[in-house]
């Protein structure tokens, strides 16, 4: 796809994820759109805001576009790499793209998407970037909880 | 791990699918249970329920046990065998072991998991079988959307 389309859709995911700073919670963000460009779907990491654990950035958005017959065509834009979970909402409801703001602070699941023919946009996102490299810093046993490491 | 442990723990998973199924929704029940044998969580695919694609039985489980600093040797009990969104929770989150109803009617990612270390528990529980082929039979529509395929 196009990058300039790439960054203009990451915008919305990086205020998702700053929605989520605000609230005190971990900034990731993500956002879901559809094959024509609409948004069907937005949302942040919600595990300190809601003690839901279940709701990574990028589920969080699925679950806001609601019931959709099908994916194909849909891209979902998160700023950080998707771990093995949301990976595998991808994988499994064949969502067709992912636009990736980082994958310095976390390098997720997107070569095995890739490997199943989905496509990758792997920006090198700088704010993105740094605003998981602050609240990593800050909150190192928060954010291995969201990630299972223990 | 014992099987007999396996079945009365799937009984919990199977009551939490026949809640789903007298609610009018996908026939799909799950149970998180700890290190120790306490229930952790327990839930049903809400799909048709709450209009929320993002709950599948296993996530509705892992949501309903809240928060948890580690996963280490718990066990996701699910009537049947984890789709790759479900898959991806269980390997990300560190849990330990999976019992499954049945993987005849729907084969997920279980194998997966098994090669990255986690323990599969497979039962062939006759009656986890029958409800999915059942429900797929009455709505294939539905089941589709719940797993991706169009």
């Amino acid at each position: 796809m196009d990058r300039a389309q790439a960054h203009t859709w990451l915008t919305t995911a990086i205020e998702e994820a700053r929605l989520g700073l605000d609230e005190g919670g971990i900034p990731i963000g993500a956002a879901l759109y559809g094959a024509d460009g609409t948004l069907l779907g937005r949302g942040h990491n919600r595990r300190v805001q809601d003690g839901d654990p279940s709701l990574h950035a990028e589920t969080a958005a699925f679950r806001a576009a609601g019931r959709q017959r099908s994916y194909r065509g849909t891209t979902m834009v998160t700023t950080l790499s998707p771990c093995w979970y949301c990976s595998g909402l991808v994988r499994q409801f064949g969502i067709s793209r992912v636009v990736i703001g980082e994958a310095v602070t976390f390098h997720g699941g997107h070569d095995w998407l890739a490997e199943h023919g989905v496509e990758i946009v792997l920006l090198d996102d700088a704010e993105c970037a740094a605003l998981m490299r602050d609240f990593i810093a800050a909150h190192p046993a928060l954010w291995n909880e969201d990630i299972g490491v223990n």
